[in-house]
């Protein structure tokens, strides 16, 4: 996907949102437990058991009910992990059905990868070739190396992050380094390797005030920004200070929306916290 | 495991040796890839079909081989993720195959993860609950924080990044913070929050004149050097400017090891260069 795609579904859907599918089986509803304890369900040709079940249940409803008001879905690699073989099906089976029934879906691999070349490479081919992602999320501690196999896919992109939304953020991106922090040296060394097309940043929603900095360094790239809603963040003021002549932005919603309801009306409350979050040029 | 029971097995196999398992498929040798075509391959109780076949029958070659001379194994997961589903079967199984043959190992995953609180803790369940590792590789860029569920796990260690052994660590790990590089930051804070029963730190050994300087910050941790053999650093001079009393060390070796000889004599060959490779206390 390019970023003028990408402007074009911003633009047809007013929405700069994307769905974090960080997906926990144990805060899932009780009634998408109790049906999914009944019996296997089979998906695009694959066969899920046991919590996996649960969970691509649970991401159906509410890819189906969030998909008019997003323009991104972004899987949080840590919570498939952690159910094993079943977890990593149920992530393949959720990009699967994303790419078959909205194929113009954004879809994030937010894993925050980082390693030297030859293990880049192979995470690389990890998120572009054996699984179907437009984009991953990179940590830049190793360098710039790290993320260079990821800039060779046209249409693909690298989202490394510059400026996370979480308190110990503070510890390293912010040292400072000959007068600046370090998070300005991450986005001007990546930005020496890439373009707009192929690179993107992480800029958390709990610094929004910065964003009007970090635009001057890097005008035309997109943020992908997280921290909004359970993390305190504001959507309108990331929009205020972030967007640019393309939207340029990715404001990331994970909690906020799949959990909106843990009851059985779960995919409505999440359609609806959706398209009342991150609205764009309306 | 505890450090001290990490000491004995030093002792006992006099080798600090750490044996990186980065393999890829395609670098696999021809008579391992022929033998795989042709029937699935049952072990653990586990079905392993295609690719997945050869790298655990590959695995348990390299591991039956190079055991005796070495004190822990290091999956770099992007090398299984990288296979999808089948990868992380072969991962499971390695994993499962050093346990139930050598129990005395120390198992690393090579994972280099690295995210916010919540996050963080879904990775820690990942290595530490649903897998069986000892302990997992992290990055430091997002702080002190998405590291402390990993230190919640009796006899189990987080080791974080503090200088790696790439071209391009230098970028933003030797960022001149205030008089000292970032790396030495990096080590002080994970120092504050942990024990060295529970943290490590990755110290590549193409540094090695620097580990003397790096002892004195973190007298008593362990670290896991990479970086000896296809990247150009020396284990003597590794143990010689790095060890402490308990050894101390780690020291992987990868490539120098697993693809000692790309022939049929490829376990024995590995088994050679690991009995020359970080020996210690002779």
């Amino acid at each position: 996907m390019t970023t003028d795609q990408l402007y074009a579904q911003i633009l047809k859907k007013q929405s700069v949102l994307c769905v974090g599918l960080d997906v926990d089986y144990e805060k899932l509803p009780e009634k998408i437990k109790f049906e999914c304890r009944r019996g296997d369900m089979a998906l695009m040709g694959k066969l899920f058991s046991g919590k996996a079940r649960a969970v691509m249940a649970f991401n159906k409803a509410i890819i189906d009910a969030t998909a008019p008001y997003c323009i991104s879905y972004k899987p949080n690699l840590a919570f498939y992990e952690q159910l094993g073989i079943e977890g990593m099906k149920a992530l393949e089976g959720t990009v699967d059905y994303i790419r078959a029934h909205y194929p113009d879906m954004f879809i994030i691999a937010d894993a925050k990868r980082g390693d030297i070349g030859n293990t880049a490479r192979m995470y690389a081919k990890t998120f572009f070739e054996t699984m179907d992602f437009d984009a991953v999320t990179l940590s830049p501690y190793m360098g710039t190396e790290t993320v260079l196999p990821f800039l060779e896919y046209p249409g693909k992109f690298a989202i490394v992050v510059a400026l996370s939304s979480n308190p110990s953020s503070k510890d390293f991106q912010n040292a400072d380094c000959e007068g600046h922090p370090l998070y300005e040296d991450v986005i001007k060394k990546m930005m020496a390797i890439s373009t707009p097309e192929n690179m993107m940043f992480v800029v958390g929603a709990t610094k929004a005030e910065k964003l009007t900095d970090i635009r001057k360094i890097c005008p035309d790239n997109f943020l992908l920004v997280p921290g909004v809603g359970a993390q305190g963040g504001s959507a309108e003021e990331v929009i205020k200070y972030g967007a640019n002549a393309k939207g340029g932005l990715l404001i990331n919603s994970s909690r906020g929306v799949i959990y909106a309801s843990t009851g059985d009306d779960f995919a409505n409350a999440a359609g609806i916290a959706a398209s009342n979050t991150a609205r764009y040029g309306l």
